[in-house]
């Protein structure tokens, strides 16, 4: 099947997805929630919400995140619309027109487009299986000095189970970030959605525990309840905190989606929960990697991910994933081009991001075998094109 | 009882809170649609909101938005977090730092706080009984070609039962604005949050329907459902609805919400459910009106409100409400001083605004028995004061 025919398969297993399994979700407590939210609390919960939302859902955020070296009072915790909001909320509280800001290259580019919205003037620096090239920002950072060149105000980084790199910052690295971003008085934006996915090893300390004056922490429940529920947070010391809060307009975080949450925070283990997601997604990146290993063996390399939500392939041959992702559509499967991850789309070409996350074990091995088919089909044609 | 007490008193009648009546939410189908979309279509309705939602809440807004003479197809309408979110993209879709937002006086603080990070120039223009004096909009506008002045981006306008003026625009200034928005090339943004609120009249139609291409529509389900829900809607040409929905950065309004939304016009009458909220509104607005008369006859004056939430209260002696809500609270009974409402808050001074919404028949009897109370002792200090 050609390219052309791509849009119009119905079947296809979408490894572009970068979301959470649907049969995850929890979703008697998740009913039990919202029902006691409408009927019990609702004389509140479905009203304005001037107020900061139930206590215990921030107390639950900041006992957490003391397993990553945060130690926070529930007041420290800004609750926002899910962590785009509280990306936007950093841009606009820090930046203002023709600022630089620095990413990783690749890096999530829904963010991309938040910061190209405040019009930063934007800067990659690539990553390796340690996550961010630190010694490369630092030699950036001492060359902007010696040249008086602006220096950033803002770094964004993904520490854990990157998106799209699925690597981790190592923590000689996150204590070297956050001793330049005080050195160099910038703000690390550290964006940590993954962490609690952790298929094994401890908490690695948040960037945030070594430079907190100068790092705005994100966490989300998107992958640990549900995206739609639209909750985030930021942490971020008391005077940023308070910029940051100051474009709510009055109007904070939905208090009905706050208190289903409280309600599941209260009646229901999040951390059994976590247990559990972690058991299926360890278990379907090996669905992936595996069914990998038998059918692109030799085509493609990628790092093991210990957590999270993706695979970060790359072709060892060259390729252009822009155009293979074409092929995989014929065939039935998607994907995520590299070039969507970089500032310069050229550097993504050998790059494709496949997320394990969303498909069950059955559905990832055959959308693997039809990633190697397509990849047979674009290299004929390739080599049909060179004769 | 004293100003100073004021904090302490439990039992305030609160005639500050512009909120719905919390007794008026439908509990149990709002219950069942959010059971329904978590147990029945949560695969989808708990995901990430990539697309625009359940057609059913598009399609329910094109139609009603017929009343008020705006002819769109769902296509042409952007469901947001509240309206709060529309007003914010389009401040971001519109302005630049230094551009000029003329505005009502009084109007909506929330909306000046965000033209404020917009980091506008602020203008305002006085209202009377027929809502906004575009003759004087008109002179400065005349007045800002002739001497060579910025002319405004933006104009700010709640034509329907006045935040906090009470009254509405008449069809005849509405034609007008809308002309000089076409003619001098700026943005009405027509804010509508309570239009369904009606006691009386038949619908007026929308400032929209004059100058579709220069107006920037905005709904609410805040005041017809619940407003923790958080979904309003944005309605604009095509060219401007692109540019508002680019600030979503890839993530609509909570798939989850809007399904609940979707399933609850689906299965329920909202519009009798209106009928009844006006219903509870006019009769809690004529129990107020009542005890204003009954107990400050002679002191104050307003016009009646034909929908909406709010009494704006003008004392006929000279007071400063600024002051005068300390003695009120003291009484226990809050409203909020006019000052809040104006760019100079000095032309606030003599202006309270009363919400007749949220307490019910006996509760704002309560509550204007104490501010009378609370004005007679205003009064007595500063006759002692002046002796």
């Amino acid at each position: 099947m050609g390219a052309a025919q791509a849009s119009n398969r119905t079947d296809v297993v979408p490894l572009s997805y970068g979301s959470p399994a649907s049969a995850s979700f929890p979703y008697d407590a998740l009913q039990q929630a919202a029902s006691d939210a409408i009927l019990t609390q609702g004389h509140a919960a479905l009203q304005y919400s001037g107020a900061d939302g139930p206590a215990v859902v921030r107390q639950w955020i900041a006992e957490r995140s003391a397993l990553r070296g945060i130690h926070v009072t529930p007041q420290e915790v800004l609750v926002t619309y899910g962590s785009g909001q509280a990306i936007d909320f950093a841009c606009r509280a820090i930046l203002e027109p023709g600022d630089h800001v620095w990413v990783e290259a690749p890096t999530f580019f829904g963010a991309l487009n938040t910061f190209r919205t405040s019009e930063a003037v934007l800067a990659s620096f690539p990553i390796d299986e340690q996550g961010l090239r630190v010694d490369l920002v630092e030699e950036a950072l001492e060359h902007a000095v010696r040249e008086n060149l602006p220096l950033p105000k803002l770094l964004y980084c993904i520490p854990n189970y990157h998106n799209p790199g699925g690597i981790s910052l190592s923590v000689f690295r996150r204590k070297r970030l956050a001793e330049l971003a005080l050195a160099y008085d910038f703000f690390i934006l550290e964006d940590d959605a993954y962490s609690e996915l952790n298929f094994g090893a401890a908490y690695l300390p948040a960037i945030y525990s070594f430079a907190p004056q100068r790092t705005i922490y994100l966490g989300t429940f998107s992958k640990t309840i549900a995206p739609s529920i639209r909750l985030g947070w930021a942490i971020a010391s008391q005077d940023t905190a308070v910029k940051l809060g100051s474009f709510f307009h009055g109007s904070r975080a939905s208090a009905f989606t706050q208190q289903i949450i409280g309600n599941l925070l209260s009646s229901y283990s999040l951390e059994t929960h976590i247990g559990q997601l972690i058991s299926r997604y360890r278990e379907q990146r090996d669905s992936m990697l595996k069914a990998l290993d038998k059918h692109l063996q030799g085509a493609v390399e990628y790092a093991v991910p210990e957590g999270g939500f993706f695979v970060w392939l790359r072709f060892k041959e060259e390729v252009d994933t822009g155009e293979l992702v074409k092929y995989a559509s014929g065939h039935g499967v998607s994907f995520i081009e590299g070039q969507q991850f970089y500032l310069s789309p050229e550097d993504g070409k050998r790059y494709a991001r496949l997320s394990f996350s969303y498909c069950e074990a059955e559905a990832l091995e055959l959308g693997i075998v039809r990633l190697a088919e397509a990849y047979q089909d674009y290299q004929a044609a390739q080599a049909a094109r060179e004769v």
